[in-house]
């Protein structure tokens, strides 16, 4: 069988970044262009690190090889922190380093899911969850989910999932705040999620990449801390997001600590492990989150009210995260979904197509509203009315 | 099918770290344990990185994320590496960061090797990488080649390998300096496993993790470099043993262009990209390499020769990299192979068990002779004299 030039299968099922069909053209524009398609913020992080030569000096092991589980001094501290803010009881023995949230994803993927076996995915969802799922050659079954709840609050989920069970169902994805929606799950509809997993024996990946992220007092429940869930749940958490160090690429995740060796065994062997760096450096912020992740919550949430009174159409007003999420279908006025897109980036403006987060969101698109500085977001709105009101 | 609390079944084919079984045991022991199991340099790195609040505040950029290729001036810096040093012609486009060598391992086996399709693994070899092919649902089929080579070195190589080749067979992973045997492989061998992966159709994944740890003025080649090679060779390089930084969890890969976009699309689906901060900070070592690294590769070189000085049994003198590697069975003396180590562990000094390398090495050890500092290394060398000698 000679191979040479071809690839592995999988390759032709996965595409890399969401975005590369546009670079050339958005490359084009320039800085005029504004960019609201990317998960980002234009704050630089709103902690100072303390990090120089004496901070190097006192750490002079920084540049070795940590152990595979992650810095113990690190581990202690996203501990205290699950436990502190979210409600869980574990200690450090069940928290895994990883290489941000994307690492943690795709070691448990990769632990729980046999070829050919599926896993419920909630959608909308983050592109490259269906894409770790079949880089793992599993099958990921999308359920649509978050939108319909803004809609139908008391929706009877155990009823509405069951439609989607194949005898080679294994597990569950979800993710709360979710991205690109921002919905934020209630305990109830948790608790009915939580209640479907243990009766069908599935596994849960939990995606709480938006942890800290909640707006108008919404409260935050991490399935993991349900009866009996911390055991059958992989809860995922990263500093990508509230914490604003996406470039540092670490993330953690927590289990039983049996669950958690058994992913550092995956994951040694795709990363053997995340930066003893970033995780010394993740201590102190950490450490001291609550001095000023709320505060940034506080701005994201001014954002959000100033782009959506500004916005001449109505969207879903987020509970969480920093997107919007909603269907153009309306303002199409006889144009295809693709020339509306293309109307955008000609104006100068950069959305997330809503099919990239599951085959029901065709016409829909994701603006992400900290992604610009206030005055270039305002201009971002201008268009987007230009183009769609 | 109930699933949880069941695992997919390819974490039953892999193991976590392979030093696991001793950890405890070694734990009780503290410092008198002298630890030479584990490849890493008792050093701290050569270079003083210029990593202060300036250094941040002129890379505002490095909390965000990057280009999942990389950072532009951290793959001009290593492109402009591969041409200078090791023969190679590139450009940026042909470089791809990852999370270290491991990483770039890991993603070019799930990219290449379809479930069940087999790859040559020349051994010894190291640990990780069988059972990357294993979490790929491939097969790795053990040739054993290094060490024979140190006795055979007119071995037909293009005979030899055809033995182990099936309908199968798609690759060949190739390590040279070799973990964990030293051997340094010459252009006459490289070109016949060249020629043999053209007229078989392989690609190559060749790991160049040793990169610079060359002693006696041996010459080093890169497999890629050779005529037509570098589009069927994934070249992988790193930060962590050279250039000493294997806490920032760095490395990159040259190969075509193409091939570079299609291992990115499962290095997006396994990390998302490398640390940001890492790239920027790996841009001026690289740059000021040669002010630094023949400088330790000196001092490596003398701690092999003091080494194997001191050891009173003979052992096969190193080419490259920073291990010893040796067969114990002529100083067994009636003890089981286990029994030995025990004593060693007992006595104070943790080696590598070579099973560990590959199924043909089980009367070897590997020792790392610069894992700790000299004064610790000539106890270590007394304690293995001790029971071996």
């Amino acid at each position: 069988m000679p191979k040479f030039p071809h690839f592995a299968e999988r390759l032709n099922r996965i595409q890399g970044s969401v975005f590369e069909k546009y670079r050339s053209k958005m490359k084009e524009k320039g800085p005029y262009m504004i960019h609201l398609h990317i998960g980002d913020t234009y704050l630089h992080p709103k902690f100072n690190l303390p990090v120089d030569s004496e901070f190097l000096k006192k750490r002079p092991y920084f540049n070795r090889y940590c152990n595979t589980f992650g810095v113990e001094r690190f581990r202690r501290a996203a501990a205290e922190k699950l436990n502190e803010d979210n409600g869980f009881t574990v200690d450090s023995e069940q928290i895994l380093a990883t290489s941000g949230a994307t690492n943690a994803l795709s070691a448990s993927v990769i632990s729980l899911l046999d070829p050919d076996e599926e896993i419920l995915i909630l959608t909308p969802c983050w592109p490259f969850f269906p894409g770790m799922v079949k880089v793992a050659d599993a099958r990921g079954i999308e359920v649509p989910f978050y939108t319909e709840l803004y809609t139908k609050p008391d929706l009877n989920i155990t009823a509405y999932l069951k439609e989607f069970m194949t005898p080679n169902t294994v597990a569950l994805y979800l993710n709360t705040p979710n991205n690109p929606s921002g919905k934020v799950l209630t305990r109830h509809q948790l608790e009915q999620l939580a209640d479907f997993a243990k009766y069908q024996d599935l596994w849960i990946i939990s995606d709480e990449a938006y942890d800290g992220l909640i707006f108008d007092g919404h409260e935050q429940i991490c399935i993991g801390t349900l009866p009996e869930m911390h055991q059958r749940t992989i809860s995922i958490f990263t500093f990508s997001k509230s914490f604003m160090f996406a470039g540092l690429r670490l993330g953690y995740l927590t289990s039983d600590a049996e669950v958690v060796k058994e992913i550092n065994k995956v994951l040694v062997h795709q990363v053997y492990s995340p930066s003893t760096l970033s995780q010394y450096m993740m201590v102190e912020p950490l450490k001291h989150r609550q001095d000023w992740i709320p505060k940034l919550c506080m701005e994201y949430q001014e954002l959000r009210d100033m782009f959506i009174e500004k916005m001449q159409i109505p969207v879903i007003c987020p509970e969480g995260t920093y997107f919007l999420f909603f269907s153009i279908q309306a303002y199409l006025r006889g144009r295809k979904y693709w020339e509306v897109i293309d109307q955008l980036i000609d104006a100068g403006v950069a959305v997330a197509p809503g099919v990239d987060f599951g085959s029901n969101f065709k016409d829909y698109i994701r603006i992400c509203f900290t992604g610009e500085p206030p005055e270039r977001l305002e201009k971002a709105i201008e268009r987007l009315n230009e183009v769609l009101a």
